[in-house]
């Protein structure tokens, strides 16, 4: 089972440009400074958080309790000219636990409802779950990209390369993929077994023409998985091997 | 002639996986905060810059010169474990100046080039350029998205839909958009009349089936013609139409 | 029994002046932003965390453990240029708990010593402990300075409070006094009964001639004592009255 | 000429309190946040500024003007909770520059004024100033306190010492002085010759018996006259000299 958290901020849209547009350096500066003490305060409890969209972010947040989450709420309305709610939700899958945070939202109102602020529906999981995770890279990224392209067109080819595979993975796996930064992808999935990512690889590099590994690993939380998930992606550089599995006994007394 | 800048960490692949990876959500958090304050200094001088990639960030820099660049490469080498090179470019079009930001970094080594750290490479321009800004949204999308689907499914039909405007806008006029978050694009662009916004919407509709509009505004910087275009925005809202240029009078004493 | 926590900066001030002097206002935003992920770490786990002097943080962590400890300096180490060593010290009183922590970072070596660097050593309780705070403000300070004086005036006659007030805590009762902003003395304090906060008050005020107040909280830990501590200073607004102290059973199920 | 600014957060001591007491934390994470930024934007304007009150920052604004000032209060308005009034104010001396920055704030109302929000009053210098700065510190202060006392004890006798010091140069020279962590004292001067600094090191080691040093510089914005006080600075402690001036001559070009 894996638990996941959408976290929306409230009425954000007309705030924006209420009473009129507000400087756009600053709402990206606002939206940075938020999403990272959000993916600090659930980092240090060893889940993992994602900034999608800036005004919905994407939490895994396995070990977090509604007690948790309420701390988190009410120091952000703290420190912010803006309120955050909170949606939690667990499922089998990755895509079934969000879909259950997000209903757990709608549930509550609209995200532009004037009488739905701060609220925190949901509930967490009693007992710990597992997560796997999936470490994307491009090979020689660099080499390929960042040396040989410019900045703009290297991003977009990234970027399309990190949509193609996220829709693959959604779609076929139910797993929920997310841009990190640089060349890397972070995948939350189902329990998938080697074939299974050798076939995504196989997919996507039809699509995009971009040669790619995957590190995998496994934990209760998101950041044991995902630390095993850069090792063994680092073993996959080394080995120059496109997958690498880490042994459920490596990951044992993480 | 518009100016911009790709801020490129240095070595930063490496770094992130020396002596062994480091936790995500510290990398997310550093790099996070690193682009907003990027953000803040750019955006104080009315310029804007872009997160893109989080180790290669994008910023429009027309008005800031190389002693303001310089500044904040000292200031970011002070408080960060991470050092910063900056490359300048100018050109006619938004994609020939980030071309030639880009081309003086690779002219100063790899992105991964141990010798190559804080550099600061390129020329600004002499005389105020001018700075043409589409602000983009998708029409009714919190009720179309954002309440109606998941969190995750709504982030990867806006990512796609973002993906297929920016690659048109980018291969037929020159333009570079970024996402800023919510349903939000912003691109800086030639200088384009209302036929050609609505032909790309026009094309972009085709393909995602995604109805959206764009205000249209103009000025010495980005921050200028980015309020502009926010205002033609909210005035296409109020009277439902697709394309809003600024007139360029409104903008004159900005 | 309390148990507090020195965050003492490796090697800061030679840092500070390698290869030569940095910008103030960097080391100033560097101190400010580091302290501010200390003080939120330790917040949200309802410990304190004090600026002091900025290169040396005071925090009151009853109910953090050494894991927490430990995850907190390899968080700072992955976002800082400057490594943070920890001491952890517990005691009857906060005098003789400080003391404890300062020890152990001592025995670890010299605060400018190359090769004692993230060092975390101490022992955290086992036990809940309990935590006494007395918080103090001045009786309308707004009209009595602030809104009379200078800002620098202000400033240095509200400090000078302060000053006379954490000596006579400190020598005469074991506690550690922290200014927080405004007119505002947090107090980490044994277990005192009204009487002798009232000659603190009279001791204090025959010194500066400044009139103030003190809500006084017990709890677990230190966010719980602060919370009720801050109750009953409202409650001494309300009423008029200079000694505020929240009843045990007030605070039993905070 | 000295061009000082003063920042009062608008009815911040109610705001704390509404509708009840906030987290302590919380409070100090806000206020070191903002701090920061204001920090940073004066400081990338080569001016200074001091956390003070937290709620009352003082800045050495030469080179700012109207324009920076209220770009930065709207900035901060959008992105903070509480919003900022500022106050301008010159003159010949550092001491009749706050007291008129300061009056500024006082004519527009209560720092608790309900209806005195975002005001931004006073004018700013046309002709650039002089700054001139002393930088203090203490003598062997790591082998002297740091290393051989406890946290709290160290914090309070250099507090102590830079009370004193403080007092002295403000109601002998009308110099602001402000500590700027460790055990460093920043403070911005009228025009004082070396004889003047050794009478205040000889009369404030009088009262606290404490060894220190200063070192002077002199300069067009506060950060080029600090940056060549640091210089200074360290020459004093290479040569063991307790006062050490930057020659006129060495500061032309900076």
């Amino acid at each position: 089972m894996i638990q996941t958290t959408v976290f929306q901020l409230d009425e954000y849209g007309p705030w924006t440009v209420t009473p009129s547009p507000r400087a756009e350096m600053d709402l990206q500066v606002l939206q940075s400074r938020l999403y990272a003490d959000i993916a600090a305060f659930v980092g240090e409890r060893e889940g993992y958080a994602f900034y999608t969209r800036g005004d919905n972010i994407i939490g895994i947040t396995n070990g977090l309790d509604s007690a948790d989450h309420e701390r988190l709420q009410a120091s952000l309305r703290n420190r912010y000219p803006v309120s955050v709610s909170v949606g939690i939700g667990s499922g089998e899958t990755p895509r079934t636990a969000v879909a259950a945070a997000s209903a757990e939202l709608r549930t509550a109102g609209s995200a532009q409802d004037e009488t739905r602020t701060d609220v925190c529906r949901g509930d967490t999981l009693d007992k710990t779950g597992t997560v796997h995770v999936g470490h994307f890279d491009i090979e020689s990224a660099t080499e390929r990209f960042t040396d040989r392209l410019g900045a703009f067109e290297t991003y977009t080819a990234i970027h399309r390369w990190y949509g193609t595979l996220a829709r693959h993975l959604y779609q076929e796996y139910d797993a929920l993929s997310f841009f990190v930064g640089g060349d890397n992808v972070v995948a939350i999935c189902p329990d998938l077994d080697e074939q299974a990512y050798r076939d995504v690889i196989t997919h996507v590099t039809e699509i995009d023409g971009i040669p790619f590994r995957v590190g995998v690993g496994t934990g209760r939380t998101a950041h044991k998985a995902g630390m095993a998930a850069k090792h063994a992606l680092e073993r996959g550089r080394e080995r120059n091997r496109s997958v690498v599995m880490t042994e459920p006994t490596q990951t044992a007394n993480l």
